[in-house]
């Protein structure tokens, strides 16, 4: 009876890692084929990356209420537990992640008719190729269990906050350079809030994997790049610019 | 026994109760200080703002332990269950409104240094009573377990939603106007942003508000106004414009 107890359990924990592992799968790709959309003003495929979102939704929310239940049917304790918590706060940066990626597809949409500035998309690309590349390091991480690539993904968040303080310089010198310039500049300062913000969610998770493995939290104050290229912490790293 | 576990499990509730209502005090007089800070450019009362918020990170991770505890413990199901992951999601919408009022604050003392454009602040002072409104009575709704209420929240975000557009619009013929008001007006288009992310934590908890009511989810697609001023329900109403 003990056995299949212990049996079931697993299962459900099993249930709740292949649905986060397919919400990672889906938020990775929304994230990527957002940017493309943008980069080619395709109207298309920003339709689909918005066509995407709601089994994200659906999934997140399966996660929730099967984890709310497993933790009230099995009152596990411990690390048994953390996983469970885990579980719920994973998919709920990965559904924020999908949010994040909807809105930049439909900001391709919005200014697929406005006159292009064509440089002001080149860093906004390479942003997001290194936020993505945090969500599918940090995900890694969390299917390993591994703390130590957690970590490494904690750390180099500052990178991205560094890129999204130069991206957000350039974009208003292309403003005050033209006025026409405006609107479409200002959708991309936006699309790079949300980059940022993807990375933010990665930085949670690696939070999460940290506590899963230790129990214990990361300090509240994340490493930031200050000006002069030196690793501070500051507790203003969460929302900045 | 019985009776006594009754009442160390009420004693829990009434305890999560409490400091709910504690970051929602929190939470509103940010948001309140951050606007005034805005507008006057008072970089001492943002700095404050900005101070408050560890406050409510600690409240919600205390919030999200002792009900994973209590959960795990009491076993609780239905309603009371429920009671318990309302909690959870109520503490996770005030946290971020504290993060959105910490912004705002922040881009006020960025901006302190800034050419001011006075009447680009006006919309963005009404937006965000209307925010705080809906703040208000919404948490007003989750301490009575007020339906009808928490229902009159979810409906009236589509006002938010029309206010944010109307104010995006002006911002750009601000920048439009003048060069030297785009660095300020960027800000306060992050801002007007900010404010309208506060009204979807409204609606978020509105939802959360009629979850504990029925056990039921309110529809995914949110009403929303169109440029015609009739409600349609739209899947786009979350992360609009």
């Amino acid at each position: 009876m003990a056995d299949h107890i212990v049996t079931a359990y697993d299962t459900e924990l099993q249930t709740l890692g292949r649905k986060i592992a397919e919400m990672g799968g889906i938020a990775e790709k929304m994230l990527s084929d957002a940017m493309d959309a943008l980069v080619a003003l395709d109207v298309d495929l920003a339709q689909a990356v918005v066509a995407s979102d709601p089994r994200l939704d659906v999934l997140q929310r399966d996660i929730e209420s099967a984890s709310i239940m497993t933790i009230a049917r099995r009152q596990p304790m411990a690390v048994d537990l953390r996983e469970i918590v885990a579980a719920i706060r994973v998919s709920g940066d990965l559904e924020r992640v999908g949010d994040l990626a909807k809105n930049i597809a439909k900001r391709a949409v919005k200014i697929a008719t406005e006159p292009r500035v064509p440089r002001a998309v080149i860093g906004l690309k390479h942003m997001n190729e290194l936020a993505a590349n945090q969500l599918k390091d940090v995900l890694d991480a969390y299917a390993e269990r591994d703390v130590e690539r957690a970590q490494a993904v904690w750390t180099r968040d500052s990178e991205l906050d560094a890129l999204e303080d130069s991206i957000f310089r350039d974009l208003l010198t292309f403003m005050m350079e033209d006025p026409r310039n405006i609107s479409f500049c200002t959708h991309l300062l936006f699309c790079s809030k949300n980059i940022e913000r993807v990375g933010d969610h990665a930085t949670n998770i690696a939070e999460t994997v940290f506590y899963l493995a230790t129990g214990d939290t990361l300090p509240l104050d994340r490493p930031k790049l200050r000006s002069g290229g030196s690793l501070v912490p500051t507790p203003e790293a969460q929302d900045e610019p």
